[in-house]
């Protein structure tokens, strides 16, 4: 017999499936992708313009801001960078902190202008434009910076989307850092994947530097780590002196 | 054989694909599914509450609105109904009608009211609404509606959504009203699915009231259409005579 897909000869044992499902696949196929195509045209449509976006169109137009976000820095370097309009409407819409702010009578709403330490000026014109666009630039740096963000501010896109990005650039050289990094940000499942491939690079990564540092600086959290394994240790210990399962 | 998918018999000329094939496409289909589920969930973030929606989380809250649209009716019927709270950030970003309008020095700009004529209150704000949620409540009434405002302000994606809803409800018997108004507003896609329905049921379509109707009021569509008539037949005639092409 043929394939019609790969055109390759096959026998009984490699058979997939009949002709009429094979063809039933391919029209879902093409379904999805259609409204892959809708939800594309669908998501552009629906993004805003933001000034943190560097479009040559928004230049030189009004954006009709009625807010205004400065990065002040950390208290041992305070910064004096430019502020950056946005939108009430926008930002209540997409975070409940900023919605609590902004709805009353806090100082926020009161002057216009939500200062926000410990955040640099690229980090929060990031920011802002992912909260118009839902689209961002990344490197590790900059999705730690938005992670810290989108956790602070409770935009859960967002979170959801720096760990994605998180979760692919680990490895078991670094995920001891990004352990430590999960466990403050209350992202959890970087955390899981990070606790796997430690627990399985234990002997490795209690010998790097990070590790004596995590022990200086957090010890409560190699304690976690340790009770991580020690559980592990003993399922895998348990599931081998087990009698093995009637058939 | 076994088919793996629908578990059925089946013989070698009833053959689809080889068990590798097979399972490549499943990993495809789950693939786009994934995709699917990702941009839904960033339509669902793109989103932003209207006025014009009716939920209830937004009663009670400000929308900090920077302008208003009013429908003012008809001539014949001018009507007081209420004004619709809008934010020239949205506006200007779906319609370059309404960001001509609201980013020079007009009329609209400085009052910050767009008072818009032939319209019904109903219309405006499911247009409005649909600005901010690239969602819309259809029948065929509110459709037409809709897809007038969509041309009117330039709104692509609203006139694409309202024509493919249009499209759906076409059948011979409406081609002919759906012909003329798609003629009106410059909806190609109905326009020529109406024309193609209408060339297939010319004699009776010919003996409708709406025909008589048409011929009164624009007689210029109706000759559009022959025209299209009197080409179908040549090309059918032409194709007959022409000799059977060589294998």
């Amino acid at each position: 017999m043929k394939c019609l897909s790969c055109k390759e000869d096959y026998g009984d044992r490699d058979a997939g499936t009949c002709r009429e499902c094979y063809e039933e696949a391919g029209e879902t196929e093409e379904e999805l992708k259609r409204e892959i195509d809708e939800l594309k045209s669908k998501v552009n449509f629906l993004r805003l313009l933001s000034s943190g976006s560097n479009s040559a169109a928004r230049a030189n137009t009004p954006c009709f801001s009625d807010v205004v976000l400065v990065a002040c820095g950390t208290p041992e370097s305070p910064c004096n960078s430019p502020s950056i309009p946005a939108h009430r409407a926008v930002l209540t819409s997409r975070s409940p902190v900023f919605r609590a702010m902004l709805e009353n009578e806090m100082e926020e709403s009161l002057s216009g202008t939500i200062k926000m330490s410990d955040v640099s000026y690229d980090a929060l014109r990031a920011f802002v434009n992912y909260l118009y666009t839902a689209e961002a630039c990344l490197d590790e740096h900059m999705a730690c910076d938005l992670l810290v963000l989108a956790e602070k501010y409770q935009v859960k896109h967002l979170k959801t989307y720096c760990q994605k990005y998180l979760m692919s650039r680990l490895n078991w050289e670094n995920s001891l850092p990004y352990y430590a990094f999960a466990h403050q940000h209350g992202a959890k499942t970087l955390l899981d994947a990070a606790l796997s491939l430690i627990l399985d690079n234990m002997d490795k990564i209690t010998k790097r530097e990070e590790y004596a540092e995590l022990v200086e600086k957090d010890p409560r959290v190699v304690v976690d780590i340790y009770e991580a394994y020690l559980s592990k240790q003993v399922n895998t210990a348990a599931s081998k002196d087990s009698p093995p399962k009637p058939a």
